[in-house]
């Protein structure tokens, strides 16, 4: 069975609460319940972390170097600028899913630039939770 | 059971046959198949068109508007400039996904901006032919 | 009599049809007869060639050479990019009205820039269907 | 019968004068008799005013919410700059056709943009004298 | 007792008249009202005035240099764009709080750049009529 | 009575020891005292918290949408890029005022653009620490 | 005896009491009749205007052109954003010396871009008074 | 023998009859035929197309991938923002060589980027028709 | 002796595991081991600290102020946008030398720009682990 | 016979040395010797000279007015950057032709811009030393 | 008696040869000649110097330091681009006064920008050869 | 014994004259001697080289190639613009490290890029006189 890190960055936690024409009206704890059900489906077996912290989201991709097979990432607003978890990304050599609820695209200019794009091996954008669930199903075809 | 228009745009009929370490190696028609099987299995009958052509790019979409419950559109380098078929998928009601072989985002400059983003619900990136089964299940969601 | 070509670009085949609230809910058909017979009391001859396709377009500017008098144009969202479409407008040495429907300044960045007003007489936008008939009375007043 | 007001802006009066090549040899005076005249025939009666000074004519332009049912405004090179302006019409109900004399989308850059095309109904560029009479009838249009 | 000048610039006459939304619907008049009772409590007399006209601000600003200890100033769109108003304050040597009814950092990009800033003590935006009562309060404190 | 967090980001702890000339002799505790002696004036109960860290802003932030009525926040440097800290901001449904001691649209090009703008309720610039007493005065109507 | 207008912008009316570092200690006055007194030397009657008002500055500018033999003008802020100024110098086929008191060059970013310059002879920048005088005697040379 | 495709974008077709300050008196078709007979001595067969349409450009540079030894392309305008042509290119692995009649590098801004430029073997640019002589030499040399 | 803190920025723990071609293959200890013993030689105590989050690292430049006489700092990806460190470094009036492994200025863009260089007293990159000793000789003249 | 000067710029003399996977192997002098063989079946004799300087090739450039009928000239990276080149060959009424060994437009940004080819009739890029052939074959025709 | 070298930079001397609507039909020789007469009148010796090279004008600029009361430059293209001669002439405390006998600020954009402008007392330009006349009698009043 | 040039460009030659709180007070000279005296210590011997034209900086960087095993360059203010100089030294195998003696990243815009960065080993800015030996001690390590 493959292990998989789901991590989610700031203001992700508010998912449910916040803005819910942009982000759904479903709970990350509910939306990670859906994900852990297909990931196992599919043989995987997912980790949750959730951090607003930068810091913090940097020390957990490090662990995906030596504790997991790949990681789907949502970096929330940090997408646009943290050349940081860009770097800590392209350190791992284990493939890296891109997620986004929103459609990034089609909102405000700074939201278009993903800096973490370059390091990782594709991106999913606009569908909302099941962004999720299709990330997951990418990255069992790249393992 | 949904009809859906996939919907391929100048280049895409040389997947297999050019630059295969970025496109990967099987042809379009073989991808058709296996999409089309794909979305047999989630009660999606699939119409399949290329074309080198803007301008028939356009008519096709537009088609959707009467034929189709919905669109998956990989609209190849048109996706950088065409407002054109920008224009003409926002003339369109039904939903349209936005499909990439190739991280766009992780290429050239000119490739990580989508014109057409704007008008589709949401976009899928970098998995090479995995990404039209992805852009189906997404719009199974979507309808 | 004069004569002169109205030439529409790509989705202008929707007018009617499409964004009502930009556009307006008169089809393409209903404005060419309305512009026909205002055409008529100038003493000017109408013919009408809609195409979504920017190398068509082309062609029939070219055709204004020899065989027409002048030309009003929409060129839809290729009046943005399609510096072809300009060039093809330079080498013919008619006069060539430039209309929009909407008023495209005042709408996204990108439609506020048109590429072929540097090779026409003058520019129409923001009247709806009404920029045509002003457009022929321009030419007319051009001839 | 409506009433509208015709609203020129810095060096319009010297028309007729300056650069004849740009802006033809007919003197403001002149082509306000023919615009009256065009106007009354569509009902419409105009009051004309020309003004060197950005204060004046935001004073003027004020004055359109309560003394008038549209106005036609050539802001000169106001256009390009005069935020100001742009509040101003901002602030009045009535619609504003823009109208300028030359073709500035094939002009100097600097002349490319207009500041107050946002809060403009729709504009006329590029026909002269002709484009006061184009405005009035496109005014008459949109009363 | 402190002698304060209370400045306005192009259409903020209109407020109270238009874009309720965003500008409120007390007049300038109500609010000047408002304004000079709090300097009254805080020992500050203010003078008001109010013009549409680039030049006739400028005189005024000038004034302050002999005539006031300070001055509160709303120069309107001149905000953007009047480097002329900008060299005036900086000719005085009285302090200047610039005030923004409407919140102009969360508007239009031109509306976010302030060219007087930089001669101004600080700046408060986006708290309607009560801006100018914390800029008294703030201007009380810098005398 | 009301309850108002007093949020301060990085370095803000270091005022009254750093760059005097720039941000004032007094510390941060001591204007804390005088802020909060102020709110209660206004019947508000002031919260005051400092970090350096951009996570434990964010969890911050966070809390005020359950835990208080409004919130007035000194983002410091975060001010300029953190679009997670705006994202957080415009999570929580309470009213938000931007304070900056300096008037950052005096200094250097990177401090005059604020990324948090655009979703707080207004901002106030360059009066030192009396500042924040004029941001509570501001959130006190706003409540 | 040729005829002469020294035009002085927003500001200049200042000179001798504002910034005395950067544009020297004599008023304006003084300036003028240094200027009157070199002028006469050289057989050239000056007129001298100084106004704050942009569109009062067009006015005298298009006085020019039946008035005088010739324009120094020192446009003052005006300069950098008046294509109104500019179009008026334009209109008028008399030759324009642009005269700076202070280095506008070696100052801000906005002060480099003189829009008049394209419609002026010459441009003399950073004598201080002195420039006056050069331009006064290169406008002897020119006419 | 070598076989070579001499390819034409939109209003190459033009050439002889258009601007022939620009691009001379001689069609395209004379040319063509001085084309032929230079290559033919050189021992290269030559195929000739024109077309004004993107799409049916694409279809013939695929063609190049099986069906000749090299190609000469002046794409015209498109060399100036079609992605899809420069894709097209890539993906064949045959020598390219790009051909401008005029030096597009001496005229508009928008005319000194060609985009297919980094997929194309070389340029050749501001020798009227000796340039398709030049390229099909240096073709020689490629192959 | 002289007392100075070795600060590294985030992914600086991954030396000697990550890119080895760009990073070098000696780990963050060993080169620590190094730099201490080079250190004791120029008669320099070395504390050294490395954290993948923004806060810990303004926290501990803060702690510079008071416990030490200068810092080496490789602030790793912050270096290209943490204006918060930026500013920590000028609240503290001890000399800082920024060292950067890679040639920062021979590599992508967006790390050619260090927004703490301008309160760093100078900066060394591109010699590996040797930066971290030059910096440490570099800062042993500043003292 | 003609006369034609074949200059070449900075770090040219290294060719068949530097780089030669870019610029080839053959040497400069070898390539001299192909040119002016190739040049004499055209009945041109060639001159030709070599510097790094920027001030010696404008001196020879200079030359050209009177002492040859044309130039090639290869100015190397003062291509990009040499206004003096670009003035200094705009003085001369000679015809100068543009070669460049590697495909400019397809490397670094800063190597697609030449600030000569205004002034030059035409570019030949890309074709390592047949460029030189090429260039004097077209020279020949200009002639 | 003051001494003052009057130094031209790159094509300078073919002024009168070149391009003689932009910069006169008169020979720099007697240009010389006239400058030397009119400073004569003013107790002003002058040196004249001209080279094409950047190194030379700088190794003269340094001359100025020991040798000169002050320095009149055209520095010919170099203006727009020599970083090296701005510095060579901060490293002098002597004044400099900048020519340029057309007018840079209404020529190609390039132009109008001077690097060296912000190390100069200030810059005279347009009067073609007055200009040297004028920047001496400027710098009279310099010394 | 390793051999190495230590080469200086325009305006170095001036250190300990110009600008002494820039650049200091000791002069090249005796910069030059406590290096060799470095540098020997490091068994490596030292040719010091200065000039201040681009052309012979490229001479001697060329000169490299065969004569030095590496070179220590301060390209003074040819380092922001002459990719000349890049060029010389992209076409020489041997390791350059830059110096500059003010940390150009701390002034102004245009001295904070490098030309020639992406062809050196690394760079070290901002320790005066100390970098030059800093260099020759990272060149030791290279070698």
């Amino acid at each position: 069975m493959k292990k998989v890190l789901i991590l989610n960055g700031p203001n992700i936690n508010m998912t449910g609460i916040r803005e819910q024409g942009v982000y759904g009206s479903e709970t990350l704890e509910n939306i990670n319940l859906r994900v852990a059900e297909h990931a196992k489906s599919l043989e995987i077996a997912c980790v949750f972390y959730q951090s607003n912290s930068e810091g913090e989201l940097i020390d957990h991709i490090q662990s995906v170097r030596d504790g997991y097979d790949g990681c789907v990432i949502n970096a929330g607003a940090y997408t646009h600028y943290s050349y940081a978890i860009r770097d800590a990304i392209a350190a791992v050599t284990k493939p890296f899913v891109e997620v986004h609820m929103s459609n990034i695209h089609a909102r405000e200019e700074f939201r278009r630039r993903s800096v973490i794009a370059e390091v990782c091996c594709g991106q999913i954008a606009g569908f909302g939770k099941i962004g999720y669930l299709l990330a997951v199903s990418a990255l069992r075809e790249l393992l």
